[in-house]
């Protein structure tokens, strides 16, 4: 039988690392001990996944781990700052060697690739349950807020959208694809890579206003920049970058995915219209797509119109935990 | 219908605080941005609560609120930081609002006592799950370790023990007592005070070698730091400072139950023999009751006496969550 230490010690506690260790204390007290940067502030998030409501009861322990991690990567990213160390809390039913291998093994492949160091945390029994804290630091002032848009900044999207949305439809058997389709969308599911790079590059630079991770759908994730930043916006519904297997779908499954999706983990920025070419270059610099989808304006709520500017009715709605009971 | 942004708006954000706004920017963004005081150690621990494993399903929303941030700031007080900010993550079978006031009730009015702010985290739906990511600091230095205690180290507790474990046995059925019994115990279970104010004195002091707090039993908790240490200790069973309760009990209950019980959430600290005066008048300026219960020794082992000196076969067996399935 393995004890909680046992487990902690087996399967979290880790030898020398590549990076110089991140905390003055690490695991193993009552508190984790860290030593902010003179000057810096820390950026802190939170993010809680449970079994059956972010992830499917089986799922692959290992894109698992790396998916708890990259959640709450991307919420770094999405204020810009830089990935320092991580607590986590483990719910677990049972001590199972194979699941702890693997979601250990998710969970520290993509935390050594982001150099953020596991300082602390809890493992007790319970219904699978996984909870980050992760912390970030960055120089005061070069925050991207979400209450710093302004009316006349172009809206931008990193990556591609939809292409999650498009597995979670053909996992659930909502709709039917091929499965060649399934097999080019489901690592978009499972395996988001959180915009650190983008994310550090806008904020470093200055380039941006206002900024987010899309994790319940785009419109209604930007909603909130919008809401915080008291303007509106108008977004080219088919100008938004659909994931490659969305890409292939119709028209108006690639609007609905890309505009109110999920899980997507991209960023959504605004930024003055002076910054595009430096802003591109940045993201060039970070290997990231980009793709100017809308502007930002004085009247409020948010409006998609077609290619050729037609005003269009797409469902705004995000994901929200509490209202699909 | 409350939406998971209502319920945070109405639960969670608060108007103006008494104390100063400890966070830079708090609930609302991707991050939460604090702003680390200069020259000071961040003290980082997380504790999960699982209803059914931490608490009983239908336990009183309000005191649930207290005991899961208590839990929190016992960490920070076993390492003598000053508490600042926390983060907490809640899953939820459903968006109840009478559970939700008492529950943020319970916690905020703890938070308020020791200015400890609510700076972000995550709600979603799912088993009744509490994670709380707390956020103290202290001068480089002053932290109370495990690893720090040295052979000829008195050995210290904390107010009383027993208490909450007697509650329990009386609400498994594993024991009867009266009711007014445990009616006077139940306090201690369902509402624990974090000795933080002790925590502070011994660190800024410079009057305690190791510290942590007793959440698994003593014995066990106490292994910890003699392991971490690489030392021994012999205790006074009878010289443990039973509840007042539990004090009424038989003498072989008191020993078990003050010996090893749980959720006591007192600090157990050793501390040089010619600290005693000033640890005494210290923990009077906190209002709190602290009793020298044994030694440290080299050799390694955790030994008990009785009253006389005579040893005694006591179990040392700490709670573990993944040994009793």
């Amino acid at each position: 039988m393995l004890s909680e230490f046992d487990l902690i010690k087996q399967y979290f506690v880790r030898g020398a690392r590549a990076g110089a260790p991140r905390a003055t204390l690490g695991i193993g007290d009552d508190c984790a001990l860290l030593t902010p940067s003179p000057g810096m502030q820390m950026a802190i998030s939170s993010d809680m996944l449970v079994e059956g409501r972010h992830f499917f009861a089986g799922a692959d322990a290992c894109m698992l781990g790396h998916k708890s991690l990259a959640v709450n990567l991307s919420d770094l990213a999405a204020m810009g700052a830089k990935p320092i160390a991580f607590t986590l809390a483990l719910a677990l039913p049972a001590a199972d060697r194979d699941w702890l291998a693997g979601f250990s093994r998710g969970l520290f492949d993509l935390a050594d690739q982001f150099d953020c160091e596991l300082i602390g945390g809890d493992t007790t029994r319970g219904p699978l349950t996984i909870c980050i804290t992760i912390f970030g630091e960055l120089a005061p002032g070069q925050a991207l807020r979400r209450d710093r848009a302004l009316a006349g900044d172009d809206v931008w999207i990193s990556g591609t959208l939809g292409d999650a949305r498009l597995a979670l439809a053909c996992l659930q058997g909502e709709l039917v694809f091929h499965r060649a389709t399934l097999e080019q969308a489901a690592p978009r599911m499972h395996m988001p890579a959180p915009r650190v790079a983008l994310g550090r590059a806008l904020a470093c630079g200055g380039l941006a206003h206002a900024a987010l991770d899309i994790s319940d759908g785009l419109a209604g994730d930007l909603g909130h920049i919008l809401a915080a930043s008291n303007v509106g916006a108008t977004l080219d519904a088919d100008a938004l970058p659909a994931g490659p297997a969305l890409a292939s779908q119709s028209r108006s499954l690639r609007r609905q995915f890309s505009a109110a999706g999920g899980d997507d983990y991209e960023l959504c920025f605004t930024a003055a219209p002076r910054h595009r070419a430096a802003i591109v270059e940045a993201a060039a610099g970070c290997a990231t797509l980009v793709t100017r989808v809308g502007v930002i304006e004085q009247a409020p709520g948010l409006r998609f119109v077609d290619a050729d500017g037609r005003p269009l009715a797409l469902s705004a709605a995000g994901f929200d935990h509490f209202a699909s009971a």
